[in-house]
């Protein structure tokens, strides 16, 4: 994993730069004809449960935010808290929480329904309006003349969990956003218990969707994933709900993204055997079900293709995903890069010398 | 420049994740709340005429496809050649020979009307179609229900250039972007010309909009762009090329971007004074005229907000953004971060404690 200057390589294969760096050691390239073109470097952490870590790359200490990686986690008091069983939630609304959708019509219908069935409304969302990550999606509601709403934004399913919440707890929806209201304290305190890290003090700062974000050593956002994967040590509501949430996602691979979206296509193929979520700024957290692991990674630079290809190169180390499984989702974790014409130019793919 | 551990300021700003590196010492980083969140890492030449570096910030041997930043250096031949005279080019055609345009009105328009004149239209064109990235020229072509052109490809410019270039050389205008069509022949003998480096063995690619691109040193792309700005050395003909470019592109600032691009906000407050351009995967070129300097960058990981802001911290180390310029060009320097409900969240900026 040492520096490699840009030499011709013997077999005319492409060139290489710099790859991985002792701080940053999984890197990803991304290739154009003969020469890697660009490079990602990338952190992460494989743990266990009780937080010992399984593989490392790079300071898993450093503190990051979440961001929407954490979805899952942030997900866990809707179910603790009894709302989702008093609001009837299906495990398609389950998935919702977790997702970070493309605002298609499956995802914006079910949680337009279901803030319904509250007697709530988009307008009660304080996530702010975004179009539809979904071309066709987008394309339609541009063609109709309408603008999107809260609930096209990719964070409404999340949000509405947490005015599930709010609703039967008897808390006051609005505001339910600000740092103060028991909602937030609520995602904090279960953010601190899941990670076992003492999250006073730690920097924060607001996420797209408006609500706070805390510092977290990364290993602790393992760790959070990894008790997903290995409920043992947690209280018997908690577990339920860490179960619900593994099945729920599973059988509802579309809704916790979209079509054609990295997260829902790997979902697909292993089901139950994982949890995974992408985040803003190139992290990526998720849980090895059947090992018992939690996994997460930043990439320095924050670009979600390194994210992904790093998570996928991951998965492939640690055996979950096998040749077969490897092969059918060839375009999701080695992704092609096509020009405006649709010619083949180059690749994005973890660097072959990766130190697993 | 040396590694910054996460730890908290005295003063309570920002917490720092690691900074610049030897060889990659320009860090750009991206805040949110209390936390620098992601960095990205740069190398850049600044360099005379004579190739002779003035400023450098890692391996400036390094090579790098130069992507769309070269525009202006491919522009030569359509001016050398004769083509942009016989065909009667104006300043603002001249202009989108050099740009990547947000497929506007203003753009698409002008391109095909002069491919009009040479009795050519957008068909002509090899760059396939995209959808214009300027959002409201998108929106009104997905409500009159009509797919982009070729010409709304952010390249429809620089490649109309090259058909004028065919058109009056008498060569094929079918197959133009071949790789060994005339065209890109003249191509790439003007950037080994301009940048002073052999460009035989090379590693090559495929550009996004379907012409070959070329590996080339860092410094090597710094000093094709400082002859626009010191042409002492440069034939006649290619002297008065260049000077046409300079002056054409600094007319006419929102045609070689469009509305509130980068490329164009930058330009239209420095007027003559500068040349820059913005390339894919994170390459920036300009020249600073009046210092008769080149200037090339590349980002590491390939990420556009980084290459902006560490071109805008390089034009205010050489001062060629005044205290003024910098005020009014805050937006575009160290753009800040919104989230969907319009707060701010954080900043894009040069890491403070950059080597200059």
């Amino acid at each position: 994993m040492n520096e490699i200057s840009p030499i011709a390589a013997p077999d005319g294969s492409v060139l290489r730069v710099h790859a991985g760096r002792p701080d940053a050691p999984i890197a990803v390239e991304v290739t154009r004809g003969g020469m890697v073109e660009s490079v990602h470097r990338v952190i992460a952490a494989v743990v266990d449960a009780d937080g010992r870590a399984v593989s490392s790359w790079g300071d898993i200490d450093r503190l990051v935010y979440g961001r929407s990686a954490i979805k899952p986690i942030q997900a866990l008091p809707v179910l603790e808290s009894g709302a989702a069983e008093a609001q009837g939630l299906d495990d398609a609304e389950v998935t919702l929480c977790c997702a970070s959708h493309s605002g298609e019509p499956m995802h914006v219908d079910r949680v337009v329904a279901w803030l319904g069935r509250m007697g709530l409304s988009a307008d009660d969302l304080e996530c702010g309006p975004q179009m539809p990550g979904h071309e066709p999606s987008a394309r339609t509601l541009i063609q109709a003349g309408t603008a999107p709403t809260r609930a096209h934004n990719n964070c409404s399913g999340k949000h509405s969990g947490m005015l599930t919440t709010a609703v039967h707890l008897g808390e006051p929806t609005k505001g339910y956003t600000g740092d103060d209201h028991p909602v937030q304290k609520r995602l904090k305190a279960v953010m601190a218990e899941m990670s076992g890290c003492d999250l006073s003090g730690v920097p924060t700062g607001y996420d797209g969707c408006g609500i706070p974000v805390y510092g977290v050593p990364l290993k602790g956002l393992a760790t959070a994933m990894a008790r997903f994967a290995d409920p043992a040590g947690l209280s018997a509501g908690r577990r339920a709900a860490v179960e619900r949430i593994v099945a729920a996602c599973a059988k509802h691979p579309l809704l916790i993204g979209g079509t054609d979206r990295f997260n829902s296509t790997v979902l697909a193929e292993t089901g139950t055997r994982c949890l995974l979520k992408s985040g803003a700024e190139g992290v990526f957290a998720g849980a090895a079900i059947d090992r018992g692991l939690g996994i997460c990674l930043k990439v320095d630079d924050g670009t979600g293709r390194a994210a992904q290809a790093a998570f996928g190169a991951i998965l492939v180390h640690l055996g979950v995903l096998d040749a077969d499984a490897q092969r059918r989702l060839a375009n999701a974790l080695t992704p092609p890069i096509r020009n405006w014409a649709g010619r083949l130019v180059g690749v994005v793919r973890p660097a072959p010398d990766l130190a697993f």
